[in-house]
């Protein structure tokens, strides 16, 4: 007997290497589990509860494997000003960029912090998103980092939605290090990893691995820390400048380097090599106008996985549209439909490590996304359109 | 006595050449129009209703003044195939492109047509949208064009929702003219256009002048088809390439050229001087990957007044979100805050040649948008975010 059975539906599996569709397919799940998958016809045993889908198309609950969806403040005045002509270096002398974000965060209370996140979790989960990572890294001190982290947890148990805390204490350096980046890539190493993993508050670690940020023995400091504490590991790297990070993260096993704009091929094939993923941000490229293209085709070369996400924040990518993300990956970087679908499921659970979800397969979580389109391009294909009419997470 | 106040708002009147700002401000309705706006300490008289908005900011409902919205099928499998590498040229032989839109909106009945574009006219709608407009262009024979003309003025009774119907039969040159051109020009300025004043169905003629489509010739019969029909006048134009469109417009009076990505500063000013609107449209340089801009500092010299609108189609704009286009205005073209807010309000208004919306002043329709955020900048920052928490047309 299943818990419950979407029948009428068609399916986009993902199993295999396509989008692995059944027409007229049927789901049931026992115990929050995907229990069965396949064409309705062969559908075994009864259910408590069956749905019928009506004709829509079922695909694995979205998975947003890149946001910062925890910060105070926002950065819409700065924008403002810019367009009006301000100077950017000017607005930075006077505590604009990042830094506003840093000092807005660490004067919200938790409570405030999570109320500005949980509206913007909502608009992500309203397209069918079932899972987010959530990164800190607007704190850049330890109480401040790990309360950003306990607002990440906080909204996974507030709402239907599953959330990856991922401490990213190194993603730049604080005011109070100034000219001191090495030490405060030191602090994070030794006391700030060591905190988050001692209050269970981390799921990964991740790094800003940058000319501007930090360098190879900064990340390498980091990333190690991590690798004692048992919590794996991901780097923002290649955004701006060929820094090696993809070599970088493919000689530390890092589950994903993001952005990697300027990363050399040499690079992507290690990290294919590693077992990585790209985690692909034309959000990013887009609002901030690069001109840099991620080298797609030496990643599908390498037989790299893509996966493809928000990178949601307030500076680079003020972005609450996973599905908006599908249409810059194929209008921006040229990825093919399947790709882009498949980057946002299973090569998104690959990203965070998770191997319970992103497609739909006996065993795995039952968290599904419907959508009443009526073939999956439709996803990449419409701009600032949501068709999303049903989310289940966990069998329900 | 007020029929309705809605009070404890901020305000966007868009009076004056900025946003014209009240802070604790309130609006009255009577009879469906503005009866009274300024600071809430200076509000006269009682009211039947009062609406206290918490704080949130009213704008003038939002206008999208460029939109296909009726039209049969879609092109998402175009856009799947073209990515995965098939050969557009290939494509379009085999029936792909707008012809593929053309021979699906033909075939639809009314009603389908009708079914089809109600959720898009949502989706406009749930962003504070009040107000749009619709070009028919698909059809490109006489009953197909009225026919969705007709579907245009449904919509508008249909939905709380004013609705703004252009022919566009001169959008493209339907197969059974390839080759003659201009036939097809006489035909829509000797047929189609007086058969749709007879039937009381448009409310502007538009025409798509471009070396790929109409030439002066061919655009200027169309428009003066329209004149002798008491019609006011649009173009598509310079989008392509500088086809002298903005000076043919200002020649002809337009009431706005639409795209002017290639339009030269003579053409531009002389727009100005003749009270034309230059209607942007990022969605389309978006997704046509397109590297010119439209000249915004020549714009800006001339005085010429900007709109911002999706330019909703199926095959170089499938955008559904005002408010992520008044983002991309921004972003890709550089408005600044004010020019983007008032290209979707006051200006867009303008292009439809409507004087009795876009701005909250007394007298005029009592159409609003209510958002939830700090300031008005948050409308052009945030990227598939909808702060939209009330709408209103025609005081209720
Ligand atoms: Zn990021
Ligand atoms: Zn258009």
């Amino acid at each position: 007997m299943f818990d419950r059975v979407w029948r009428n539906a068609r399916l986009a599996t993902m199993q295999g290497e396509g989008l692995g569709l059944v027409e007229d397919g049927a789901v049931a799940a026992r115990d929050g589990r995907i229990a069965w998958v396949g064409p309705r016809a062969a559908l075994p045993g009864p259910a408590r509860e069956t749905v019928d889908c009506g004709g829509a198309w079922i695909l694995p609950g979205l998975i947003d494997c890149h946001t910062h969806l925890v910060f105070g403040g926002d950065r819409a005045d700065e924008f403002e000003r810019r367009l009006a002509g301000e100077d950017y270096a000017a607005i930075l002398k006077a505590g604009g960029g990042i830094l506003s974000t840093v000092r807005a965060t660490r004067a919200a209370e938790e409570e405030a912090l999570l109320a500005a996140a949980l509206p913007r979790a909502r608009a992500l989960m309203a397209e069918g998103v079932t899972t987010i990572e959530v990164k800190s890294g607007y704190g850049l001190e330890r109480e401040a980092e790990l309360r950003q982290l306990r607002v990440a947890r906080r909204l996974g148990a507030e709402l239907p939605l599953a959330v990856v805390a991922t401490l990213l204490a190194a993603h730049a350096v604080p005011p109070e290090y100034a000219g001191r980046r090495a030490d405060y890539a030191r602090l994070v190493a030794e006391e700030i990893v060591p905190a988050a993993a001692a209050a269970g508050l981390a799921d990964a670690v991740d790094v800003f691995h940058d000319p501007l940020a930090f360098d190879d023995a900064d990340a390498t400091l980091v990333l190690e820390a991590a690798r004692r504490h048992g919590l794996p590991a991901k780097l923002h790297g290649d955004q701006h400048a060929d820094a090696g990070s993809a070599a970088l993260g493919a000689h530390h096993g890092v589950l994903s380097v993001d952005h990697l704009e300027h990363a050399n091929p040499a690079g992507l094939a290690a990290m294919a090599a590693a077992g990585g993923v790209a985690v692909l941000l034309p959000g990013a490229t887009y609002f901030l106008r690069e001109t840099a293209r991620p080298d797609i085709a030496a990643m599908r070369a390498a037989g790299l996985r893509m996966a493809v996400a928000t990178d949601f924040n307030p500076g680079s990518s003020p972005a609450l549209s996973l599905l908006l993300m599908l249409n810059m990956a194929c209008t921006l970087y040229r990825l093919t439909v399947v790709e882009a679908l498949r980057g946002v499921t299973v090569n998104a659970a690959a990203a965070l490590g998770l191997s319970d979800r992103g497609r739909l397969e006996p065993g795995l979580r039952c968290d599904l996304a419907l959508y009443r389109i009526a073939r999956p391009a439709e996803l990449c294909y419409w701009i600032g359109h949501n068709p999303c009419i049903g989310r289940v997470v966990e069998g329900r």
